[in-house]
Formats: C-alpha cells, structure tokens, sequence
C-alpha cells in the first residue's frame, strides 16, 4: 500500500510514524524544500498543481492531506487516478470560513452570527448587525490565529481593514464561551464512525497550547458533540478523521427543556488529523493518525477509548530540554526534527497517568518550563481536576 | 544525537521508530544489501570491520547494536572514538555459550548442567557425565534455534557430530521445564535498573511464537527473576537493555526451605532489546526500545510497569492479511518491511486487553489464522488465565 500525501509536516510524519508499521509507503508532496516528514518517505518538491509531480502521486493507492488548504482542484485532478480520501467536497468545505459556517448552519449546528465581508460597507454593515465584540477573519488560508482581528469597538474597524481588507472575510461575532474543547471522529468509506472522547483544549494567540483529554464533562456533553461531528462527516461522505473545534457555553441558571445545561457552539472543523488529538498516540486504545490511515485504507477502525488520562503540551518556537522532561513520569516526547523559529510548532509532549490528580501532580515538576499562559492552562485544568466549576481561561 | 547502530534489522528499525521522535537520527552499519532498517536512516553498507564504515560510525555520539555477534573488536576499535552501550564485555558474554554459561554459574544463577565439547571423545565423555537428553550447540553464532541439535539416545551422537563438529561446541543437559519466560530489563549509566514484568514465552524449532505479558506467576517468582538479571546487568556494567530467558521447572511437591516453589533456570541472556519484549512498545508505560535509547543517551529512564495485558504473536515466512488481523480489538500491527522468506521473522501484531480473560476472548477469532503449534500455546495461556495449573506446551 502506498499513500500519497499532500503536505510534509508534522501530521504528515505522524502519519508516516503509524503507517510504516502497517507496512504502508509514503509519498509526500510539498513544494518546501525542508520538510519534516521527508525522513520517512519520498519528497516530491513541486508546487500543489505541478503536472508531473500529480502524475507521480496519482500513482499512490491512496491520496490524503496533511494540510486543508490544498486548493480543491488539485484533488479533483488526483480523483481521477486515484482513492482521494477525504474527498475534495471536504477539503473546499472547511477552507472558506463562510462556506463552513454556512454547513453548520444547514446543518443545524449552533455557530457564532456571522455575515460575509466583501468591502468596507459590508464591514460596517456587519458590525452594525453583529455588533462587537467582533472577529474579522480571511475566509481563506486562516490557521493558528493567522487572519484573524478582535474587532472591540468602532475604531478597531478601519485598523482592521488596512489589515485583511481586499480579500473575502468573514465577521463573527466573539463567543463569551466557558471553554474550548474537540471532538476527533474517525469514519469509514462504508459508513462506520467512531469517536475519541472530548478533549479540552487551551489556545493562546490563536494556537493551540494545552490539550486534556478525557475532558472531565458530563456524558451528555460528549453525547453532544458526538452527533454533531457525525452529522458533519454523514453530510460530507467522510473517509478519515476530522476534528471539530467547540465553544462550551456558559453554564444556564437551569436546564432547558431538553436538558442542556450548555451551550455547545461550532467554531470550525478540520478534515484531517489534528493537534488536538494527538494524545491519542499514548492514551487511546489506536490513535488518530493510525485511525486515519486505517480508514484511508479501507481496513478496519481501531477503537476510540482513552486507555488513561493525556496532558498534551504544545511546543512552540523551540523544544525544551529533552532530558530534565523525560525525568517526568509518564511523559513521552514528540520532536518534529524542524529548526527552531518563533511560533513554529516544533514538537509536542503527552503526559499520561491513570487520573486527572496524577496528571496535576506530575506535571508540577514542570511548570517552570512553561509559559504563563500555559500555567494558567494547568491552573485551570487543575480546578477542573478537582470537580469544582471550570475557570475562566 | 546520533546513534550508530551495529545491524539493520527489526530491532534497529523499531530502535529507530521509537527514538526519531525523541530526536535521534541513526545511522545503520550492516553487510547486507538491503535492511528492514534503512528507511529510518543511513545505511552504511559494508562488513563489520571495514575500517571506512567504522570511521563513519565512530563519529556518532552513541553507537549500539541490534546484533549480539559482531565482533568483540569492532567494538573495541569503536568505544576509542565514541560511548558504545552496552560495551564489548557484555557481548563478548553473549556470544559465546561456554562463558555465557560459565558467567551464569560464578553469579549464582542455576543452569542446566553443561560441559564445552572440542571433539568426538569430549562428546562422549560430556554425555557420560551429564547424560540424555541434552543438547549439542555451537558455542558462537546461534539463535532462533540455529546450530543446535537435541541427543535422545546414543545413536543421535554421531549424527549431530557429523552436523556440528568441528567448531567449539557445549553440551547442556536437556531441562524438563514447566515453562519458558523471560525477563526484560534497562539499566543506565549511574546504575539505576528497571525490570518489565515477567513475559511467558513459547517456542517452536527455536523460534519465539507467544508471548504473554504480564504473565500470571506469583510475585515471588517476578522478584527472583529481577534479582537474577540485576546480578547480570551489574557484573557487566550493563547499559542499555537486557533480557535474560529462564526456564520455569515443575513445581516442587512442598516449597523448599527457602520457600522456593519452582526452579528458575537461566538458559541465555541477550544484550540488546529482544523479541520477547515487543509488547512493551503498546502495554508498557515506556516500551524496551525508547528506553534501550534513554539509557544509551544517558537520559532519565522510563517507567517499565504494564498499562495492560497484552500477547504478541510472531509472524514467520510471511505475513497474513492485514485487514483481518486489524478487525480484532485491540491489536497492533507491526511489519518490519522485510520480503516474506520460510523461517523469517517478517513482523508481529500485539494484542492488547485489560485482562487474560479478554486476551483469550480476542484471540479467539484469530485462531484459524495461526498454526497449530500457535493454538497449542494459546491453549496453555488460556488454562493459565484460569488460573489452573499451567499446561505443559
């Protein structure tokens, strides 16, 4: 079995590192001329819609992404020689932040208002709706808080179109949320999906820092997001992972009639494997990135469940000192072999341990490795651990 | 941190999965042309003593082996230039059963009883004195059951001397055992020592098959077997892993005066990571192979306790179909690359479960997939998962 994949990054050598022992080859299409994952397999440097570099990769069993911002016509073209997997419906799906919203909408799912953004009167025009708190976003190529402004009173609006005016937006309104978690989804071309448990997740400056995960949430939360991820991926025909990023509501003063004591709002969805997931490599029974390719593949899925609990922790711009972390019980360490580079994601480590209060304890040893706002993070995760109600975060 | 590794097989290729996301980059000295191991890195193809080969390895920060039978001196010439773990005393140890043996007996630790054979008369006057059945092996040189032949009677003398004389050979009294099991341990620089639990293990033709772990034996027994491969490890001033393969004799009819209630025979110990311990890679908190390289690095060791039960399974010759192994719960796949070949270990799957119980239920629909000598051992796991007296195999 062969995999082409387009995009070399960490998630693609994630891939690689489940995939090689299921006995499947990589090729991975990226026109950088470093990527991270080309250890594992064939680097193909060209640019996304280089003829003889499609023709090299349509010879793959299988075609996949690690990045969604393929442009969807690339994937057509690969369609026609081979298994593209997700499709490229998916892929165009989630890169227009205007489409997307528009798909949760349709689809009954509850998102932030939004408006399209087409010139300065449409601005003010959605502001006006809206009103502000506001986030002013490209439609396209946004990831990790790039293309993004907080809009948080009338003078910010001019501010902010000298900055992304001049291409499609998109104003949403903000979210006062409680908290931020997602769900990963695995589904089969024949239709069967499986789901890990919610994770909790904490972002600073639009990229991801800490994740936890089994979320300590009521079932029902996780019942929740469950049928929300599998209406997207029944709608989308979904072959692969996907992960939906949700906004947790302020709890209400009492239940509604249908007993919801939160709000569960969709900010946006990714169709491929995802950072917030990546503690399923060490704490669920098979992980997404096995999972995906099992699905890619047509094989059969490997179950969801958390086999412990799973502290994920970002490293962002350079790795820390491997040896003082791996003191750390429980810690198992992920070095994406990229160079160091302010707001790159080089790595990530995972803690694991049999309850949230190990998790709090372990990690202690390590808090002065760590930023602030990712202190605030444990702080938070800390009180959760205890069962009292979250903190604001 | 680059390590240069002595072969290029599935060890070094599951050594290099293990340690690529700590960071490390391989590269692989090995005479064949092609090794399963070469993806993960550099291989430098050439023999073991090739002086060009071995300047190249020398420039590696740490240099370890996947291969108990290199050359003592390879070893030697390589530790003047860089850290070799474990050095060339263990190895030179392991490499030849006399000393191997004979090392065994000056630390305490029981064998069968065996004497060096150089000759036809040696031969003779070997049986004499430690009787039938024993067995005839090379001294240098043999594994997975290779270079040995078992004496029944008399006549069998001639025969196996016409197949083995003329090497250095040993003759060991055949060992009635109950059963065969092993113990895994890392050991660091500064000493510190871990063991993994105790692994059940059943051969055939000299070939590991099973694997099950943690094996139900009393604790007792668990503690012996640490204290047995500690002695080991400390004469040698072992760094790196080690396992050391014991046979289980009958249960005593009343436990001994030191409340001994089974024989534990040392058979051999091997200075590297070993099949007996794949399954450490899913049910261990740290897998053998992460920490054969946090040892060699002279990082912090990792934690050796399961996170589960787990059986693995050998695939010789050639591997079944992927697809219907993957739809058992809880299994995991590992193919080493290699092109299928009789008597060649092309991969193994690990099934992993909370219990024996479900590992006995798991299997169950693998079985016509396995051969019968397979089904015999799964036949004794299940006997011994009930707790029942274990079932001779």
């Amino acid at each position: 079995m062969r995999i082409g994949v387009l995009g070399g990054g960490q998630l693609a050598r994630m891939l690689a590192e489940a995939g090689l022992p299921l006995g499947i080859d990589f090729d991975f299409l990226d026109p950088k001329s470093e990527i991270c994952a080309a250890r594992y397999g064939r680097h193909i440097q060209a640019e996304w819609d280089d003829p003889s570099a499609l023709e090299m990769l349509a010879r793959c069993d299988r075609i996949t992404c690690d990045f969604e911002n393929v442009p969807a016509g690339v994937l057509d073209a690969l369609a026609r020689h081979s298994l593209v997997r997700p499709g490229a419906t998916a892929l165009a799906a989630a890169q227009d932040r205007l489409t997307e919203k528009e798909l949760f909408r349709d689809l009954g799912l509850e998102t932030p208002e939004f408006a399209a953004v087409d010139s300065r009167p449409d601005l003010h025009a959605a502001v006006e709706r809206i009103g502000l708190p506001s986030v002013l976003k490209t439609r396209r190529m946004g990831y990790d808080g790039k293309g993004q402004m907080v809009l948080r009173d009338a003078e910010d609006l001019e501010l902010a179109w000298q900055k992304l005016g001049g291409q499609a937006l998109i104003l949403e309104r903000w979210v006062d949320f409680d908290h931020e978690c997602s769900i990963t989804a695995v589904r089969a071309a024949d239709g069967a999906l499986r789901c890990w448990p919610l994770t909790r997740t904490w972002h600073d400056d639009g990229i991801l820092r800490l994740a936890w995960a089994p979320s300590r949430v009521a079932g029902q939360l996780q019942r929740r997001a469950e049928s929300l991820i599998t209406r997207l991926a029944e709608k989308l025909d979904y072959v692969g992972c996907l992960t939906l990023e949700l906004f947790v509501g302020d709890a209400f003063d009492e239940p509604d009639r249908d007993g919801l004591e939160r709000r569960l709002i969709a900010n946006e969805f990714a169709p491929r494997v995802h950072n917030s997931a990546h503690w399923t490599i060490e704490a669920a029974q098979c992980s997404q990135f096995e999972n995906h390719l099992r699905a890619v593949c047509g094989w059969p899925l490997g179950e969801t469940h958390a086999v412990g609990q799973a502290l994920m922790v970002n490293f962002i711009g350079e790795l820390p000192p491997i040896a003082r972390w791996l003191a750390t019980s429980g810690l198992h360490w992920h070095d994406y072999g990229k160079s160091a580079r302010p707001g790159r994601k080089v790595g990530h480590a995972t803690l694991v341990g049999d309850n949230p209060e190990q998790l709090v304890t372990r990690v202690a040893g390590l808090r002065n490795q760590l930023d602030s706002r990712s202190n605030q993070a444990l702080d938070s995760m800390a009180a959760d651990s205890r069962g009292s109600n979250s903190t604001r975060c």
